[in-house]
């Protein structure tokens, strides 16, 4: 960034007005915002669609007032901060950050956020894997971790064939962990396996329940990773051995899971909840500093996330609309700030 | 019992030939069965009927083979035993038990099952008091040392005017624990507050789910014990605090519980079950005869059972019907063999 860079009055930004229509998203010509006490302001360089944000668009999640600015996650560079020396100290630093649970997001030329949300990069991260580096491999990252910490040897997961479901294959692989992948099409089956699933099975074939108890006993699947909800939560429930958890991290279906009470009581199986925020909450400074460090030295191998397309700000409805079309081709990536962000 | 005691050929017994239909129960002539090694051999007293009877009765639980003697508990004196030095020391006892998992159960004149279900009773406890020490006041005192492991202050409770739910009523009263009872009808509620229930709210009303939010915010409710299953789990889950838990121990509506998965994601909420064969079995050997003799300690004060009908073995149909009929009138207890019993 030259020494001379000013920041501008005014930004362009994604806005939503109305949940539950992606096509009512404008971009906008909107303030640029003032960082206050503990907060930095970040040059935009990218922010990628994740599955989140099209539920945050519908409606699913959102406490937020509208109309607001979309995006969970995104990378750039630290131009300006608020009172405070954390804040102080990451400016001009490349990172990578969440936005926060109640102001602004990502999709806009600046944001404003947090100082404490801000990860700053690696030398050898570039600014656009530095823009998914949160909502997948940090979640592959730590619901590995969770297997790893119950001894686990076989898991089952469901939206298998997604950016998250395949770095948890790849971990697994490398660590000598079972995968049972569940997906809704064969002809992501081929390309989970070339990536080292042990399993895959159609959630809409005919004998998937049939054959998916089989594989869960056949390897004793105590854990699974559910990103779906819906019937195949209890599904995958009932199919598992007894004793077994279930990790809810995503309702795709839109669905309520349907379960059998018997589950739970005859054979001692349960069910919680994963959200990043609230498990990184619970970890240490020391601990989330390890963890970041650690998975971007994987980001470029095992936590690898695919790009199906880069788009300018301008046309973030038609790189939404092409993200819904086939989620699982890759990552679409909205580009801020191209010209002059490395 | 007379030292001329002779064990008889033959028995009378409650037999279930058909799942489903309490109609299809038969009264039959059987053989006594003999004890092998590390069975014993009882002459029964009594077996009450419990809504987990009903249950096996419908075949939810069951994976014995019929036709079948049910019959879940009950009390009576060890009369012979198979090889095994625990047998040999219980002939002579009165006894409380659960049947075996596998064998037949409690509901004829004479019961084999293995020497270590066999819980010998104190002399202040009558045989009748003892035929329903387990599957109530055993849950109910484990559930309740579950809420205060977690040091809760407040429980919601389904199935509340039942049996099990008035000692946890109970229970809680006397240990400073609020409850929040859920009933299916008013005249339930009265009852219930009398033995000290903090806030009754009925299932069924228009305004059930809105008042469940209120009270279970007001009493930052996060733990749950349902009897109930189907809608009603996913309503106590949506309503209690974030990080709450609830703890399933039966499935009484015979529909799958639906629950948004937003509440294990967003809310940090969980579902486990509760199964007091595999709560017991969790236990040290010592902290199951404490608990035991704690358990008969308070079973004439906070864990009495109501008894609403004895009835003789031979009029088993009679009384499984009266007890469908009206389940929050007290027990209905089979009565085997009342003259000699003590």
């Amino acid at each position: 960034m030259p020494a001379s860079f000013k920041i501008p009055s005014h930004m362009r930004a994604v806005v939503l007005h109305t949940f539950d229509q992606i096509e009512s998203l404008v971009v906008e010509e909107r303030p640029v915002p003032r960082p206050q006490a503990g907060q930095v302001l970040i040059r935009m360089h990218a922010s990628p669609v994740n599955p989140s944000d099209l539920a945050f668009l519908r409606g699913v999640y959102s406490k937020k007032e509208l109309p607001v600015v979309p995006g969970i996650e995104g990378s750039g560079t630290v131009v300006a901060a608020g009172h405070g020396l954390f804040g102080r100290m990451l400016v001009g630093r490349r990172v990578a950050f969440a936005a926060s649970n109640e102001g602004e997001g990502t999709w806009a030329e600046y944001a404003v956020l947090p100082a404490q949300n801000c990860m700053p990069l690696g030398r050898s991260i570039s600014l656009e894997q530095g823009a998914m580096l949160i909502v997948n491999p940090l979640t592959a990252w730590l619901l590995m971790a969770e297997a790893q910490r119950n001894g686990r040897r076989a898991l089952v997961q469901t939206a298998a064939a997604g950016a998250l479901g395949k770095m948890i294959v790849r971990l697994a692989r490398q660590r000598g962990v079972t995968t049972i992948n569940i997906v809704r099409r064969d002809e992501q089956a081929a390309a989970l396996r070339e990536l080292g699933a042990t399993h895959v099975l159609n959630s809409t074939a005919a004998d998937f329940e049939a054959l998916l108890f089989e594989v869960c006993r056949m390897e004793d699947a105590r854990l699974a990773f559910d990103a779906v909800g819906g019937e195949l939560t209890g599904k995958i429930l009932s199919a598992m051995s007894n004793g077994a958890r279930l990790i809810s991290y995503g309702g795709l279906a839109l669905e309520p899971c349907i379960l059998d009470p018997r589950v739970f009581i005859s054979a001692g199986k349960s069910i919680e909840g994963f959200q990043l925020g609230r498990a990184m909450g619970r970890l240490s400074l020391i601990t989330r500093l390890k963890i970041v460090r650690r998975v971007q030295q994987a980001l470029g191998r095992e936590l690898q996330s695919e790009i199906q397309a880069r788009v300018p700000l301008k046309d973030a409805v038609r790189g939404l609309q092409q993200y819904v079309h086939n989620m699982s081709a890759g990552k679409v990536l909205l580009v801020m700030n191209r010209a002059e962000a490395e």
